[in-house]
């Protein structure tokens, strides 16, 4: 018996269902989860189901290929831990978090490495029998020392998702595009408010009332791309932006773990610089 | 063309979404929604779709009825407006909440009557022109009192929801069960805790950091019947219990009227004590 | 015996809080409560104290203000109802919930009139035997229109607050120098994302996963004034634009009515365009 | 120069804000911070300040005092690293963030070991270079497992603070006597509901629709203490008991790490079974 997570995407018609779930009964699966939705204006139908049964992985590919719609992208995964590479700068808090969550089991990853532009975190990190790859960015420019970094993360096989733990330096246009969608980055603001340098000074200056962070994938659009995961913290006047900063690392931590996790239970669908999650 | 919520519960077993997708594509029917859920504990299935298209409501109804085991309850609703009837005492706000939302047209109700048993918030209700009707205890035993209010509420024809808008009167069983699955609820304390007598008083004395509501579902259980909306406010130790309650009638409000309105568009199906709300 | 809520600012320096705490030993006076706060970066001391005792208004600022350096603005203010009036467009969720508030005798208020661009409101607030002036902007200049919304204003004597419930014209430099200060807007986005027209669209389109609402007073800056209270809600990819349009109002309202009550209580200090508040 | 702590309450009467701010002009101290509170139900004084200047702590605790009612309680305190000893048992969330703190310099205090009934977390902590005390319960009478642990504690000088971060055995009236206000633990419920064992399995019987956390001081109570810190997440019916668990540890350990930051920074004021929290 296999389990198997089904991620269907393709333009609303009348019968997707019907057709999907025909394929389920003919393969003698059980639905053990199952979620839906249509973007009516957009005309774009998600579905996320997990099943299992005695059926391959291309067989059932193939079976819902067969009876869905052109537009249908199918995806049939077998859960098993993703590989992922972290990149942090010199904050702490982000990354000791998801290597926690790793040491505790909870993560469906492996952490192939910590990939940083300084050595500050790297005795954390392997006290956790970590790899830690420091590739200063000094002397470099950004295009030269981005090239050391995709050495290093392409000298593994397979690395699934590439995880912005607080790494504090902007990616080119060739960096996000070699890693299309795989990039995840916490972003230390309620976006789309504060998006330049140093949100919390921005945040204090403007005297709002709340603080937040946003987790997202990176593209090359202007905004930051597909938000997966958004999360608040009540401030007051007795905050400096010092102590925003401070107060908003535990929103920053959790809302990244939260995202990361969404993206190994392959719960995120990304379409029109947005996430449909399930 | 027709549109129906089309609810349906079951023992679980495989097959269901597609006997039901195929009831839906042979009634050429549009799915514009569709939620599931499978309580794996207690092997129980649930479904609520809306759909749309030309075929009548009794033929709907038997045609998912002849393909769902005997254990499947199918509920096909066409969209209207409920008629429901308020309870209150003596606090104008949740009251006055439900009034301004009835007044905007954001509810699918129509407000048969407000029954109090004091004549305090008569002024109000009327300038609503919604029949106010004070029925006072004194001097009557519960069951007396009670049967009045049963008089009151039966003369009006089809009574989908009684709404309990802060009244602060308990209610006998004989009442409750009169009224099966029709009487909504704010408890003005986060459930379970503080069940009996002045939650905020009780909240006060504990210290609590966090104050709440919940709308529920009136049984006869001990501990207060299906949890359908639960929120919570932060208070401090500047908070005394009169200033809990003040600020707490924000969240009362919110919280009676969101039970309302998934309660009016039929998106709650109540089973085991609890509640599950598409 | 009389109450007074004592208001200081002043530049920071040593031993103000000893000659603040003297004026209110030899006064007599006893302190309900008291709240300070020093913002070291602009050198600012602020502190609102509630007394009672037996002194006149006059001489107790006198007082004050004789052993206060030259920095320092005194206020004592005799709680008392305030004078508001209201400004709306269409919609009825945020001047309702002010009206049943106001009605419940919850808001240190009288609403001396409502005053909208449009009718459509008027059978809601005459409910409430409250003056309801509709002065339409069709066929008028802005500043004309606005200039008959001043004289109607200034009618009233002691205009303390001009409340803005979902009041959707953009109003002119010259209209908010007019009441400096005095001008309380919400707005439905989480100030600063989304400043321009149509929020709920606009976070719609970027796939934020929370929206929220701002209450603010209104001056010339231009991103909107100072912040006085904010709000947040969850929503996912199944929210379409309106659908957070119609789950933000609950967050508008909330928002508007805290502000008010904080403005009314005397609470708020406006500053470097940023509030502090007690 | 030193700074200090100045934390103070007394029966309320009048003067005392000045007769403190007196002490602190005579002084020549400067205030950073002050605040205050009257419980006028207890008819109790509260105040917290930080002040910089030079006097000795002794000499400065004696002004003070001289000048108070018998009824005051003066502290005076240095900021300093405090000494704590975390009590855990098998899980890894809690304590990992506590840890990750202390690594990054965040928390103020050494953490002079961990002791567990169980060795399973002896390789997390043992990568901190923190000493790691495994003291099973297994064959012991509960008293005499105490005392073992009341060796190992007292076994250190001056310990300052016992955190529980999830020590999942009861103790007895003698331990928490011999620790009295020393020990903070955290509930994983929204405390007082769900006091017993398993409240995740609780809350999903009751069909709950928030879980929380709550911190608190661990006394001889019945309902387990003064608060000092809750906070609350929310979940539906998808959620089944194992998933509230997982979900409800991020609320776990921010809430933990929020109490110990509070008690290190000397915040917390307790009395009648609550707190006071500046």
């Amino acid at each position: 018996m296999s389990q198997y997570r089904v991620l269907i995407d393709a333009n609303d018609e009348k019968g997707l269902v019907h057709k999907i779930s025909t394929v389920f009964v003919n393969s003698d699966l059980n639905i053990l989860s199952n979620s839906e939705f249509v973007d009516k204006d957009n005309n774009k139908f998600f579905m996320r189901s997990v099943v299992d049964g005695n059926i391959d992985k291309k067989e059932l590919e193939d079976a819902l290929e067969s009876v869905l719609p052109d537009s249908a992208t199918v995806r049939v995964i077998e859960p098993k831990k993703k590989n992922i590479v972290i990149m942090a700068t010199k904050e702490l808090h982000a990354l000791g978090d998801i290597l926690i969550r790793h040491e505790s089991g909870e993560l469906e990853a492996n952490i192939l490495a910590v990939v940083s532009n300084y050595d500050k975190l790297e005795s954390l990190v392997s006290k956790f029998d970590i790899q830690y790859i420091t590739i200063s960015h000094e002397n470099l420019e950004r295009p030269e020392h981005e090239k050391k970094i995709i050495d290093a993360i392409d000298s593994f096989d397979d690395v699934d998702y590439i995880v912005l733990a607080k790494y504090m330096r902007i990616l080119t246009p060739g960096f996000v595009e070699h890693y299309e969608d795989k990039i995840i980055n916490i972003h230390h603001s309620f976006l789309p408010a504060f998006i330049g340098a140093n949100p919390y000074k921005q945040a204090y200056d403007r005297g709002v009332k709340i603080i937040g962070a946003t987790s997202h994938f990176v593209n090359n659009n202007l905004d930051e791309g597909p938000i997966i995961s958004q999360e608040v913290k009540n401030v007051d006047h007795a905050y400096g932006w010092k102590d925003m900063q401070r107060s908003g690392r535990d929103v920053e931590k959790i809302v990244l773990s939260r995202a990361l996790k969404l993206a190994l239970e392959d719960r995120i669908f990304v379409y029109a610089n947005k996430t449909v999650i399930f």
